[in-house]
């Protein structure tokens, strides 16, 4: 997707929100289980990771008038092994067929030596469950970065400020100049790539820091995790964060996936993101967007 | 596997190879397939990541003598989906069986908020497939890094300074008193972790910095990549890495696994693995371990 396509996605629906498929089967809802166990042929074994999938298509339906993005987390299909890659890969299917514009991020903070990358490239960027992003560790520098950087319409979204405690543990080292870390990495990167196939990782938690992060990269859109559950504030995102184009997507996953654990998880989902839209088109209103 | 028992192993064999298993599908000697398809039941499909199990099977047998720890890196396993995902996992699970006291080393670069870091632990660290260590990425800090660490008898192995150009980018980058981003790397992630469960990665085209890295972690263990296809010296990071317990895993992975294209590459993986061990065990003679 271009970033003209994400912007006009953006105008249409008033919102900004991503939503994260981060399915944690420990916390599907017993009657989804119950429901695919139904399913079942005669001898057939139940694989629960089928249940990140159907759990996965209700939340994808209850949420998509609210947002424009969706963003699975690798690690919570990974850790179901290859039925939980198939689960991945049937999530990523079923928005290309049905919601076919929102932008999807594997959120997967990938990163190797240049031959090594662009083996994750050819993972996440071609055949039939590619996405539109992957999230990448910038701590291996230009040649882990640049093969993601050679689709047409595919974007990096490098983490610069990250929203967790450890963000502060590197992220905001000062170098001889009193340029902090993910600072040098906006600006070293941005010879890498441009505003139309690279974004940032910028944590909400991060509040006025936005003011310091626009300074550098006044017009790439920023991917803001950390709103929900992790305690950031939309409306400092957008004071600090917004630009004319929005320039912001917002990701709640938490907040949304897990609003309520009952069979009422998927309305509740809808409820949670349609507050959420409609805080965004608020502040999409004040900038006059 | 613990550290003394790591220790004994390199002892016993002379050698603190790690052989790295990165099968390129594309560079699979066209053979192996056409046993893999001969054995196909009637009406049934080939599925290519099959290749990669049967190609890596050869290469363990041939290799098992000379090396002390494997090293599957999850890209060229991922870019097959989920049948790549069976292939690396009946890969780990032939190693335990088979030579179960090899170190196996996942190398995936992981590394998320800490609930995410946690689900990435328990498909590294636990279940029928699990490895002894892990790679991760050390740039969203302690919170990231620490839910690893965790389990008992399995490491961390934080990136430190890389075998690639990029590494230049920003692990290089000196804070106000002069101490490189790596350096910090390896001193902070100190209060994590201990000689018992972590290690850090230095690439071998990184020379006399060895030097400097061990007045940092005097006592850590070394993944070293980069002899070989990346052009880094075995004796020169012996000269300034080893320790008095050897200190080091250093690992080749094209050089050993490509080194014949033919029918005869699994011989040749062997001859290119016991030279590197012979190389070995002439610096651990020298060092008088």
């Amino acid at each position: 997707m271009t970033r003209q396509e994400l912007i006009e996605q953006i105008r249409e629906k008033r919102s900004f929100l991503c939503v994260g498929l981060d399915p944690d089967i420990k916390k599907i809802p017993a009657f989804i289980h119950e429901e695919c166990k139904a399913k079942l042929q005669e001898g057939e074994d139940y694989d629960e990771a089928v249940a990140l999938y159907v759990f996965n298509q209700l939340i994808i339906d209850a949420t998509a008038p609210y947002c424009v993005a969706y963003k699975p987390n690798l690690a919570f299909y990974e850790s179901l092994g290859a039925s939980g890659i198939i689960s991945y890969e049937l999530t990523v299917q079923y928005i290309k067929e049905n919601y076919p514009h929102h932008f999807i991020i594997a959120d997967a903070k990938r990163g190797d030596i240049g031959n090594t990358s662009a083996m994750y490239a050819r993972t996440f960027f071609e055949g039939e469950s590619q996405v539109d992003a992957l999230t990448v560790a910038p701590y291996m520098g230009e040649d882990s970065v640049s093969p993601f950087l050679g689709y047409e319409g595919k974007w990096v979204i490098l983490l610069a400020l990250t929203s967790n405690k450890g963000s502060h543990d590197f992220q905001l080292t000062e170098d001889k100049e009193s340029e902090r870390l993910f600072e040098k990495v906006l600006k070293v990167s941005q010879q890498w790539g441009t505003d139309e196939n690279m974004m940032y990782v910028v944590g909400a938690t991060q509040g006025r820091m936005f003011e310091d992060i626009r300074k550098v990269v006044p017009n790439h859109f920023l991917l803001v995790p950390g709103v929900g559950a992790q305690g950031g504030s939309l409306q400092e995102v957008c004071q600090y964060g917004m630009t004319k184009d929005c320039g912001l997507l917002v990701n709640s996953s938490r907040g949304i996936i897990y609003a309520s654990n009952d069979e009422d998880f998927a309305e509740a989902a809808a409820a949670a993101a349609k507050k959420l839209q409609q805080e965004m088109a608020e502040e999409l209103n004040k900038k006059g967007f």
